[in-house]
């Protein structure tokens, strides 16, 4: 008998989040599925580590072809000691989310979702974050199953190029079904805070802080305008940070020394 | 009388670093200075925010043309804070660092220091993350003075292109004087942690983690080989993580759900 894909699924959310749920769900009816989740909500960690010995991971439920394990780490942790520690076998797949909020534009730098998926990509391992455009604990995402199986099913048929992880965003359930899918880049845009302050008793300021995020990005083929015409957008997203369209121009660095 | 640049320095080491001493004298003999350092050490926390209304910042030293403040967040809250709470004005670059410990490679995804650089990029000021191959709190830093005004000189005459920020790694001091500076592309390379479990008294397994950097790369253009052979080594570094080269090969996608 073919052996079932094996599904390493995780979230930023918490185990308890409605995202994760239906993440599951999903991928049950596709492989084997191990999940491991964070214990609390781990938004906006981006790719934080836990460099403490300090992390604990805790067996939830137990099924045929079904694991879900609780861990107190971040979700770069989940995927490290998902398939270095709770597997005997690497993943198939990771799948990150499904977020409860959007990870399109620069949202992505800040995102535990995105993180625990690129952690993934780093390893060499097929990995997709799903996020929806509603920050709602309630959120509907009925509307997504036949898409995020597909999806699914295609990197485990096809797998994807290397160095290279999915960033896919849904826009929220409307009257209108979903258009289709689109193929983007990441826009534009930044969070912009608000901070107020008050004199703290031990001394120092202790601030509040609210932020906004302001899109600054008027293309027709970024992730938000795809989303925002009921579109889903999928971005391939790169670790590779280096951005070689500028050596020429950086390259006067190298003789900044001599100059002098 | 010309106003002297204003250049806000933070790190991910904590306020007592010699590392960020070091910075922040280099950076005073250059123009005024705003520092807002992170009250712990805060390695390997990315790009994580806090979203929690929590944070705490308290002023430590103040002379003319220089105030040094200390955060219980992030480093990248500390830029944020830095600009948008405790200055008047933007600064004219943001420098991070001096890291204990290099940034090459895909150190950099999980970066304090770096973080801390690209936030400010994002935010369209010139910023560029310094750190030193060496872990020791004590690390040697002298060798490096000359370089380091050189290039946060060069950054305040002349900027950077839009988007990126510069990831600037230095070899520790040996025997022979740095080389010089050579731009290059991010390593290949992965951390492979090796997780030891106990069992918990409360339920579950308590786990510690010890991790072991992995170099998968041979290429003579990249940072780690430039820091290998006692040069600088400079990335110019991304946050837009659009891998447009790829756009083709993930073209299938927008035809999965035709396919059925």
């Amino acid at each position: 008998m073919e052996q079932k894909p094996l599904i390493l699924v995780t979230n930023d959310d918490g185990y308890q989040a409605k995202g994760l749920g239906k993440l599951v769900e999903l991928m049950r009816s596709i492989g084997e599925v191990l999940v491991v989740s964070t214990e609390e909500v781990m938004s906006a960690k981006g790719h934080s580590v836990t460099t403490a010995p300090s992390m604990k991971v805790s067996l939830m439920e137990i099924s045929p072809g079904y694991k879900k394990f609780v861990c107190n780490g971040t979700p770069v942790d989940c995927v490290k000691i998902g398939y270095q520690w709770l597997s005997d076998r690497k993943p198939d797949i990771v799948v990150s989310g499904i977020n409860h909020g959007t990870n399109a534009s620069t949202n992505v730098i800040y995102s535990g979702t995105m993180a625990a998926a690129i952690e993934a990509c780093m390893d060499g391992i097929n990995a997709v974050g799903f996020s929806l455009d509603s920050y709602e604990s309630d959120a509907d995402f009925d509307h997504l199953d036949d898409y995020i199986i597909a999806i699914t099913k295609d990197v485990l048929e096809n797998g994807l190029p290397e160095g290279i992880c999915l960033n896919v965003n849904f826009p929220q359930r409307s009257e209108e079904p979903i258009k289709g899918i689109k193929i983007c880049r990441q826009a534009k845009g930044k969070w912009i805070e608000k901070f107020t302050g008050c004199q703290s008793e031990q001394g120092g300021t202790c601030l509040w802080q609210g932020a906004e995020f302001v899109y600054e990005d008027e293309g027709d083929d970024t992730d938000f305008s795809a989303m925002k015409n009921n579109y889903i957008s999928i971005v391939p997203t790169q670790f590779d940070l280096t951005a070689r369209q500028y050596f020429g121009e950086i390259g006067r660095f190298e003789h900044i020394m001599k100059k002098k």
